[in-house]
């Protein structure tokens, strides 16, 4: 049975300030219960899932009995963000790891410049996933890489990707030398030119861009050709970030 | 001022069934109204916009005077798919070219094998605007590619993108001979792989990747490579699509 306050404490976690307030937030549904439960990165603070999903995960669940809460799916449903709830929702702690710049100096890194859209973040996290971009910069300004939408479409990224919210120039005042790149109306080809073998990718907002004080900071200009052919203004922000991770991991 | 039933009607038109018997779909904002107004190729019906909009765009909207109807704020809040509506909405209509194999054999064309989220198809829309690629094929099963929220994410790409709604099998009758791409694991490297200069590019369902029905007619069996420090089992529907529009346009 969840008390009020308890269902009171979890939706709130679906607001970013609760999310500061508390350091934790919401992960849904069997597969990235899952792939949370089986890993020591993130810390689980409690399991809220139906009593079948409990029976048939019970080996996974094994070294989290005493943070198990069985739940009705009525009760799910009030504790959800999603709009068909899926069997188990747990509170995982927000990763508390001090900023490392070492990673941002042996390889290839986002720097997310005010990224809004929810599906789009996800997005991004999971490119990096696949790509093996091992950690993400975001600009304050971009959306929160812990609200349950961006977890959702992200798929677990967060397990792997580390993730920092931090302005672009407190990023670059730390490492001043590093390469920052991105696609810009008028830079170079990105399948011809001279590609660096670390750095910062910025990734410009949907409606903006890359916005001026970062495209400043940028030392290799890049451009995604668009066909003679084709019309479209720009690329959609993830697409742009998959086109750009796929070319510095394979050229 | 707009009468009850103009304002159902225009609603009715967020909904696919009505686009469909009423021959007609709805694009929002400024930009997009402007662009669908200085071309001939998508028809206008009507125009609903606010009196300090067509006074802004007094010649753009020239030509189509009789089809003008002034709004009030909350009137075009009555009749917008947006949360927040932009000054203009206009009912456009839907193309009604018939399926044209020419331009599938002469070209890099999509099919989209089930896309559900509108986002993604807006983005997919998208890419093959910026790639150049002339045609998109939409499986039944995927979502309405003029839907107010696609038109929204396709940032205007259905004024160059010619978009058609059949199975494969019905494509694959026409030209058997039609070299098909998609993205599967265990491909070839879609960074090594030999490709044709034309062919239909299949792209999966976010679920569930690309159809058993349509991986078996598959010509090229193409990955796009994950790096060997990556842990994402798939990448967004969208950035997968772009990242081989990226290819096939630039290899």
């Amino acid at each position: 049975m969840l008390s009020h306050n308890q269902t009171k404490l979890l939706t709130a976690l679906q607001v970013k300030k609760y999310r500061q307030k508390y350091r934790k937030f919401t992960v849904e549904g069997e597969k990235m219960a899952a792939e949370l439960l089986a890993q020591q990165r993130v810390g689980v603070s409690a399991i809220f899932g139906l009593e079948r999903w409990a029976a048939d995960n019970a080996a996974l669940l094994q070294p989290y009995l005493e943070k198990f809460n069985p739940v009705s799916e009525a009760e799910l449903k009030k504790i959800s963000a999603l709009t068909t709830p899926n069997k188990v929702l747990v509170v995982a702690e927000l990763p508390d790891e001090p900023f490392d710049p070492a990673i941002f100096q042996r390889d290839f890194c986002f720097f997310l410049d005010g990224i809004q859209d929810p599906g789009n973040l996800g997005a991004i996290l999971r490119v990096a996933d696949w790509f093996g971009i091992p950690a993400v910069g975001c600009s304050p300004d971009s959306a929160d890489a812990f609200s349950p939408k961006v977890v959702q479409a992200s798929m677990g990224a967060f397990l792997r990707v580390k993730i920092w919210e931090m302005p672009l120039e407190d990023v670059l005042e730390i490492m001043p030398d590093l390469p920052v790149l991105g696609a810009v109306l008028g830079g170079n080809n990105v399948f011809q030119a001279e590609l660096p073998t670390k750095g910062l990718v910025v990734i410009g907002s949907e409606g903006r861009g890359i916005s001026p004080a970062a495209e400043a900071r940028l030392t290799h200009r890049l451009t995604i050709p668009r066909h003679p052919s084709g019309g479209a203004e720009s690329l959609n922000a993830a697409v742009a970030a998959g086109i750009v991770a796929a070319i510095i991991r394979n050229h």
